[in-house]
């Protein structure tokens, strides 16, 4: 299965669509599409995963890297459309607490707005 | 500042020692000794952090995938000896309640034999 990054910015919100899977060949492509909003005037970065059939640890792993530097940098970093199996992946390590996780898109753009960004 | 990593195995506990400062530089160094590990008929890992000074996102992405490896294969995954700056480092983003860590070696020992490996 094949893997695509798209990526859209508005209104000071990245928006990072990834599709396939993130395993340990594909992952440091979704780290370079990352790292460069942590970079820019963005407010907010929201990781969209619905297309996403499977994520192995250097995936996760990527997130949470993701995770750091917005942290850092004082972005919110939300991650939306979670599957059984991605979600499944972040629960095994309690990771699903630490990250700010939302239903869809819309959910995430709305919970955002009401952070006052 | 260099970086070194010696490890050893007794009772079917692995104990890996990791000196110097963990980037991207190095971690990827770190993940290539602690995978084999999680192969091996060991039943806990502890990864001691007191000679570490410096620890960065990519550092923090390499522990997270130790942490979901020994959840998969069910062994036991400790951190011990963390300084300030790698102790602030985690709990940026709440990952301090998502490892087991503990003070140092010999408590992280002890309480691997407590839950009875």
């Amino acid at each position: 299965m094949g893997f695509k990054i798209n990526y859209c910015e508005r209104d000071k919100v990245a928006l990072v669509n990834v599709e396939g899977e993130i395993d340990m060949y594909t992952s440091p492509n979704l780290r370079d599409t990352l790292l460069p909003f942590f970079k820019k005037k963005v407010d907010a970065i929201v990781v969209d995963l619905s297309l996403v059939s499977f994520m192995d640890s250097s995936g996760i792993a990527t997130l949470v890297e993701g995770l750091q530097w917005s942290k850092k940098e004082k972005r919110k970093f939300v991650l939306s459309g979670l599957g059984k199996t991605v979600f499944n992946a972040l629960s095994l390590t309690k990771l699903d607490n630490v990250f700010t996780i939302k239903e869809n898109i819309q959910e995430a753009l709305d919970w955002i707005s009401r952070q006052g960004v």
